[in-house]
């Protein structure tokens, strides 16, 4: 299905096993698999099952089901297979001595670290810190990594309220705290944006702003948000209103830095609102929002969960940014195969022990094969291959827009990698229909199609994917 | 340092190559674990470090430090460790060709589970769930567990309200839960008990009450706490007074249910409050919660996060209830190795797909883990060591605090296998020296020490530990 004459007919492949292309052998769900379903929906929620899947049978970018079908994967697990399947170089790391060992005997980090651990740190998640941010505290998802950094900031500002880490705690806050109330669970809030995700446990989930489905009847902090920027797209066609869209944006932001009923400690944004509808702003809205946090004296959490990790075409969708002064915190999940956040001021460790703490603290044993990931991103330079297939597919998805303009609206995530999408007037079908020419593709916001390709996708199989959109878009 | 005089001298070793006894080479930490320290302090929070480990080097009930100390372990990593350190039967499944590709292809559970996911349930997680709870809802940690059950607990009162399954979301709900505000995000809330623990998240700290310094400066909703009761052990002495005692905290309950401001959809308790300092109460305190709820129309959840898998003589610790009519929901994590909750109430499962939801759902390398321990349970019949060792190491205790009637103060946990604890006038002193006699043990709420042994905890451990009880309290 590949269209040699268009891709670099001399791009070395990454892995010379993976198949050459999808393999269509059944309807999606096929018989095996509609029966395997059944069977599980005994016992597990199926209703969002999109794929039953093979992971053993599964290549590289191929995803493989019950029936024989190869899917070639640009959701790749809701953004989180990095390297892709079975990579053999992760294979070596989850078959060593020290992951097994890592896996039947897990430490209570905080209390019991294993004697390798700040090593594992060092050569491992620490090596890919973001600028600025040399400290790490270690969770498990995406969702914890956001709370932990919410409750970072909270202690922060309230030391700092308080006047300094040496103030001890009044007796009243010890007995209001226990008693859920201020002072001691003071009134302050997080600021998030409009159509944000950050996550559905309860903290997390009063950020989110995506859809309605993730909150309606869950309680949630009366805490506020402000306008995501609407911008136009393609940006450079755009840049002047756009930036009158995001200026107000911020003034909106500031507007409620300062006189919010409970005042925020910190602002969690993302770099690029991914589950939202993969909504974009230009590096001067950043670092408006960055010298706001600096003028009103909160602090500015980056969640990269999603766009971390490569996606963009630098390790960190932050460093499109080019900010001098870095964010407070940024948090990571998804494609590190494990999660927490990155910080740099040593003021973030809170004044005392156990008040950040939890009976875990992360994982070890997805700590190492996050450093696994780490070494193969290095070892085949795979956020320069993001790059540079990043800018293939967006021109070649540029061409089929312009031929289906109808199809292929407001194209976005140019220069950042393989991180595209569009929207689509039609999505759920198209969506639906690219299984049936060999691909799997996600969805985002109301009516995105947003790629989320693995690391090692290369520009062979981003002319797979166009020609199967084109497909798709002629049915 | 075993006494075997006292001990079963018949007793078959559960891993014949384990330390036959601590040994002791330097003071902890020893040099070379304090330049790990040291180095691990310049990137990762130490103030709570209690002993650096080479867990490599760890056996069976022992664990070993970087000086070549070795120690009993009844802590086992905050009662998470449940069939030894380095088990061989976790060490086969652990390198199993099924758990490398866990690892590697982690899958989004809720879109793509993989082939076997129903089958690793059934032979695993669901193989040991509660009577009359047949379904499960994986999660990672206890904190993230509790919180998915208090969402189900709030979608189904919300639809309870609504007037069922098919009734749609109003306008009015879908605007307002998108502004966290009422009725979309509703006043509702979780009913816990004080001293009580459920975990560090935004919503499970706003229901753990154990203690400030877990609370401090984290907003937490405005939810209701009754008492807990304060029994007088031992419990069979004193049963009329702790009948009335506990009576006293059900009528609480039942005001806070019927007149609180923000109604509970809920109450959630553990079986023995673990980290609250092991307070107990009776199968007839847990009957008439179960009464009240029931009245009440709200949903009991049981917080056996600490308390499952086996550690007080039965899996799960409600099982010593004998109650008809089982708990709504039961969360797990800690010695399962993995997470989350079950329930039977088909009525539990949200009216919606992707209301329940996230990108992992729990994680199958763990789910895996889980159903190589419930084997390695089944296989050495470890409940049932449990209950007997337990049973041996209360009536030692019990004769050791007739001799040191100031060390051992409210003895606990008779007829709840290991899970024993009893106060002491200088606990963190007790705690710190045990250690230079070659054990390791932890502390719960203020005073008490709290034994968390293993599974694999046998009598000759039970003596070894009491003889060296013995001579701390000598000290």
């Amino acid at each position: 299905m590949a269209s040699p004459s268009v891709s670099d007919a001399a791009e070395q492949p990454f892995f010379p096993d993976e198949p050459t292309g999808p393999i269509m052998r059944t309807e999606i769900p096929g018989p095996i698999s509609k029966k395997a379903i059944a069977h599980l929906d005994k016992v597990f929620e199926t209703r969002s099952l999109n794929m039953m899947v093979n992971y053993q049978n599964s290549f590289g970018n191929y995803i493989a089901d019950l029936d024989g079908n190869v899917l070639l994967d640009v959701y790749a697990q809701i953004a989180s297979i990095p390297v892709g399947y079975s990579n053999p170089s992760l294979l070596l790391a989850a078959t060593s001595p020290d992951m097994a060992s890592a896996i039947i005997n897990r430490p209570a980090l905080g209390n019991f670290p294993q004697h390798d651990w700040a090593e594992i740190l060092e050569t491992g998640i620490l090596r890919v810190a973001p600028k600025g941010l040399g400290q790490v505290f270690t969770a498990q998802a995406g969702s914890d990594a956001n709370e932990l950094a919410y409750k970072a900031a909270f202690m922060w500002k309230r030391r700092q309220q308080r006047g300094g880490p040496d103030v001890e705690f009044t007796q009243e806050e010890i007995t209001s705290a226990m008693d859920n109330k201020s002072p001691g669970a003071p009134n302050m809030s997080i600021l998030s944006f409009k159509t944000g995700f950050h996550g559905r446990l309860f903290g997390s989930l009063s950020t989110t702003r995506s859809k309605p489905i993730h909150k309606l009847d869950i309680p949630a902090f009366d805490w506020p948000q402000a306008s995501f920027p609407h911008l136009k797209y393609p940006l450079e066609e755009h840049a002047e209103e756009n930036a009158r869209e995001e200026q107000r944006c911020l003034d909106e932001t500031e507007k409620i830095l300062t006189t919010f009923h409970s005042p925020p400690a910190a602002i969690i944004v993302e770099p690029i609102q991914s589950e939202g509808g993969d909504n974009h702003a230009t590096p001067a809205f950043f670092k408006g929002l960055r010298a706001l946090t600096r003028k009103h004296d909160v602090l500015m959490i980056v969640d990269e969960v999603q766009t971390g990790v490569g996606a963009t075409g630098k390790f960190w969708a932050h460093e499109h940014w080019n900010m001098e002064d870095p964010p407070d915190m940024v948090t990571f999940s998804k494609k590190a195969q494990t999660a927490g956040y990155y910080f740099g001021n040593p003021d973030l460790r809170p004044n005392k022990p156990y008040r950040q703490f939890n009976t875990w603290m992360g994982d070890p044993a997805r700590a190492l094969l996050f450093r696994a990931i780490i070494n193969e991103i290095e070892r085949l330079n795979l956020v320069q291959n993001t790059a540079e297939t990043g800018d293939y597919l967006y021109t070649r998805l540029q061409a089929l827009g312009e031929k289906y303009p109808g199809e292929i609206q407001n194209l976005r995530g140019k220069g950042q990698g393989t991180f595209i999408a569009w929207d689509s007037p039609r999505r759920d079908e198209v969506l639906k229909k690219a299984k049936t020419f060999g691909v799997n593709v996600g969805g985002s916001g109301e009516r995105a199609v947003r790629l989320r390709p693995m690391l090692i996708f290369q520009k062979k199989h981003a002319d797979i994917f166009v020609d199967a959109m084109e497909k798709v878009f002629q049915s």
